[in-house]
């Protein structure tokens, strides 16, 4: 496996794109230039290229081992870790009163990237724990977060969620562990965890479990949840290691993938934990750290994508295999490469198109935290457009994401079947993506079912008016004319099926649920338009400056003419409605054999 | 993992819409009556669900174990050989003269499918063997076929293909395996190759290579390739086995699935071997074997994918999470099945008509063959109709399928992502079937490339015009026209890109390639259109007589109103053409970071 940062990428998003300089402007972020941000680009591409990718096959080969309720990951993970605790980068995102450095999501998200890249695994361990941080910070109390998050911040203490047990996965009201007070004013809990993530490891001293559980006579349902911090090892008040607690890992799942990532069964007797947040509320808190997650999965995708690109591309340009259709490109050698082969280029050009819009999309949700934090006229509409944006993230990029690896994968032929070119690790370790921090399905039911509907489409507005003014002001700009067009007619068509979901789902809720996938397909499309019209009319600025613009004109050319188009058929799908889809009978989907049903 | 052989379903296709009965008016098929395909089904279907199936994880999880140049399979891969050879299951395919039942193609992909929903890995080495038998049956000498065909029919004897070196996959040309004439009359072969399913293993007592290899002064490139028998016992004129020939394997690899089916590296070493067919003229000898083959991998596509959907069902019926999103469907539950859901649904529903759609796709495909074989006015535009069928049939039902395994995975959550459920198996073993005989991406430039163009489109009229006559036929039924009318759109849109493929590509071969992919995806679906408008036909005369039919209709609506409908962004985006997909130097795929290239 190969694999550079693609920095030139990044600063083409991240500064000519996204403009991120301007947040210099805004207090707590004035160190933040770009010279320290290339800088740090710099450190974080060394670690990644050079110590997390070899440990990469390795997580898979060797994958996590569970003895007696330990877990041991393989030397290389904890030399991967070292070498970001010790460059201080764990505390790039954290908050500067507690040992961090406050650096925008805009530029944390691209982190996210190189480190899943270079192995998801891991990144997913590092990114629930900053997950976890967040949660404490804005929900815990100042104890807790004076205890525990530095110790996060340094990358001493990692951190997980607790969320499913083995009848409740999505729905979490069903959920039974149990909590109750002790005289200290903490709680004991009791129950059992599964696919905890990270729930036992010898990475770090201590492992701080999020667990939601309910208290007595709470009320049923996901009113009824609280949410506790509970340590693996109770620390005393001045960090050290205090008791065992009474929270272990009974077991690790075998996996498709992500083998370097320990999920475990997690069984808690009563465990001491701490309230976090009020009770009954747990929820409420845990979604504050979902919802960053959700972003982190996406970049996942993209991490992966981005990958198996740069693999699948290298390959295309080593093999060779077959003759121009043309007639030989290279006469002298005893086949051409791959990549003269347009069905290879199609693939290439997919994932590439597809890839630098996800990404800049992706760095355009993180910039809009940014905002939102900042304060002033436009907080609240930033908000608003990260919560509308975030499940598209969450689910466009990963199943877009998938779809690449496979790809790739192809691009390899047999080879690509086979354990030691990598790439089909990449396509099983990603598998997860499309389901964890809520499934591609629910977030589909949460953009068409929540976030479209909310008072009367406001949130959609979020986007749709910065997408029309751009349309407005650069429809007849000879340049952008091209790709202004097919983007209007597909904003159109959104529009439209925005308001046949809205209208329909008013009166019958399975219309919002049996749209609401190729609803948040074709959102993510029209997004991702959005994002390459912003992309080259900075290219068009500048591509007599440097080929690499010249190149962006040829990706988004390609993205406009022949992955765009899919937005017109899932919106004739969605049309249909879901009349169809509800007549049919339970029995009448197996037909002549059945196994069981209600 | 559960699975029941859906009989009604294969009743219907094979009965109802595909009249297979008629063939018994045709000589040597008089006893294949429908009393006998049931019988024959019934007896596939035990061996299949109750040996084959438990067979199949224990494939995954102990594979094929190498020591010392032997393969060991598991003991129950053995019981599962050993059934079918002792029902004589084995023997339906072949020709009566070497011990065979002659069954018709049409009834033979369907026990195929069945074997490769249970066990694909153990399947694809008996379909191998099948493939092999044909090659030397059509291509080999009278003392070849007596010496061998009988115990390949038995099952006694298992085949291989040889094609692939590691230097040459898809293009044969560049093979360099060497075969030098013996004073006996036979050849002595050298060489090395990869990735040969079944190269070596402990099942049967021979194992008996095709092998493609080169003689001395042949002409380069593909017309230089003859096609070699290359036993690993050679066996005496009785068949019983003597000397220990050179030929052996080296290693297997290690896959990202199909475990169970060993992947060699075969060396050959001054190995004896017998030339089938002529001299250089080894490709075609090949290809008759790999045109069927290729219809046997679309088979793992479907075969796997209805054992996916048949699990995601009974999880969808059995599983309670959330509830109806109109209210509790069942109130006295803590929760109600995942299926009340729309987006559950869509998945199954997906499936279920794409399944439906395929395999009635590939029955055409077989009864077509079989009418081929028949003779009579029909033989050379059934033959045509099978080869522009082939190439469909194996890329659009391993593509369609993986993403059908992909979404019954998705159904599962969590827990389709670890191993014990099965279905992460599922995904993993078939991704494959993309790849091999042929990647999906050659297959469709076999289409747009050569079937497409030739004699100025018969081929495609043998498609079109029964599609149009249906057409004609149909317009005006009360019941049909709701879905002639989009499928006639669909098929005009198909001729269009048709017209505009074949224009385009007289000039300049790229546009082929470039429109490939998309063309034979948009095909595809058109031909499932086709399938689904007969067996509405069906299903419309008969809805009083059985529910069965009336599902049929709720699941063919489904295909065209929910399904179909991406046919038109298929179209858009062939539309598009080649020249932003070949304008992209290859400097310009990368950007800022290169690892090599031309």
């Amino acid at each position: 496996m190969r694999y550079r940062v693609p920095k030139r990428e990044f600063e083409f998003v991240l500064r000519e794109v996204m403009n991120i300089e301007q947040l210099t402007q805004h207090p707590g972020y004035e160190e933040v230039t770009w010279e320290m941000l290339q800088m740090i680009t710099d450190q974080v591409a060394e670690i990644a290229e050079d110590i997390w990718l070899p440990s990469n096959q390795i997580g898979d080969q060797i994958g996590a081992k569970f003895k007696e309720g330990e877990v041991t990951l393989p030397p290389e993970f904890h030399d991967a870790i070292n070498a970001i605790r010790d460059t201080g980068l764990v505390t790039l995102f954290a908050h500067q009163e507690y040992g961090g450095m406050g650096f925008p999501t805009a530029f944390e998200v691209l982190g996210d990237e190189v480190m899943c890249a270079t192995n998801m695994a891991l990144a997913t361990m590092t990114g629930l724990t900053k997950g976890a941080y967040r949660c404490i910070h804005q929900y815990g109390s100042e104890e807790l977060k004076a205890l525990y998050l530095p110790r996060m911040v340094s990358g001493e203490w990692f951190g997980t969620m607790c969320l499913t047990e083995a009848h409740c996965g999505t729905d979490l009201g069903l959920l039974r562990t149990k909590a109750i007070e002790r005289e200290d004013g903490s709680y004991q809990l009791s129950g059992e965890k599964i696919f905890i993530t990270g729930g036992e490891h010898d990475l770090t001293d201590n492992i701080l479990h999020l667990v939601l559980a309910r208290l007595p006579d709470s009320p049923k349902g996901v009113k009824g949840i609280s949410l506790f911090l509970v340590p693996k090892f109770i620390p005393a008040s001045d960090g050290s290691l205090g008791e065992r607690n009474a929270i272990r890992a009974l077991s690790i799942e075998e996996k498709m993938g992500c083998k370097g990532s320990p999920t475990c069964v997690i069984a808690l007797e009563e465990a001491q934990g701490w309230l976090i947040g009020e009770p009954n509320h747990g929820l409420r808190a845990m979604f504050s750290m979902m919802n960053h997650e959700r972003l982190a999965v996406g970049m996942e995708g993209v991490g992966i994508a981005e990958i198996a690109y740069q693999n699948g591309l290298a390959y295309a340009l080593d093999r060779l295999q077959g003759r121009d259709l043309k007639g030989a490109r290279y006469p002298e050698q005893e086949a051409d490469p791959l990549i003269v082969h347009p069905d290879i280029r199609r693939m290439l050009l997919r994932a590439k198109s597809l890839i630098e819009g996800m990404r800049c999309l992706a760095v355009w949700t993180g910039i809009s935290i940014d905002r939102s934090q900042i304060g002033g006229a436009t907080r609240e509409a930033n908000g608003e457009l990260v919560e509308l944006l975030t499940p598209i993230v969450k689910a466009l990029c990963t199943d877009l994401s998938c779809e690449i690896a496979n790809d790739m994968l192809q691009v390899y032929g047999g080879h690509g079947y086979i354990r030691e070119h990598g790439m089909e690790q990449l396509v099983r370790d990603l598998r997860i993506a499309p389901i964890w921090e809520g499934t591609n399905g629910i977030q589909a039911l949460d953009l068409a079912g929540r976030k479209l509907p909310r008072d009367m489409g406001r949130l959609l507005r979020r986007f749709f008016h910065p997408a029309l003014e751009f349309i407005e002001l650069n429809r007849d700009d000879t340049n952008l004319k091209e790709f202004v067009e097919p983007f209007a007619k597909g904003l159109r068509g959104l529009q439209k099926t925005s308001m046949f979901l809205a209208q329909k789902g008013l009166g019958n809720p399975h219309e919002i649920g049996a749209g609401a996938t190729d609803y948040l397909r074709q959102f993510g499309l029209v997004a991702l338009g959005y994002m390459w019209l912003q992309m080259l009319k900075v290219a068009f600025a500048k591509c007599d400056d440097e080929e690499f613009y010249e190149y962006k004109l040829i990706t988004g050319r390609y993205f406009f003419e022949r992955v765009f188009p899919e937005t017109i058929s899932r919106a004739v799908a969605i049309s249909a409605g879901a009349k169809t889809m509800m007549a049919m009978p339970d029995a009448g989907f197996a037909g002549d054999y059945r196994f069981s049903g209600s």
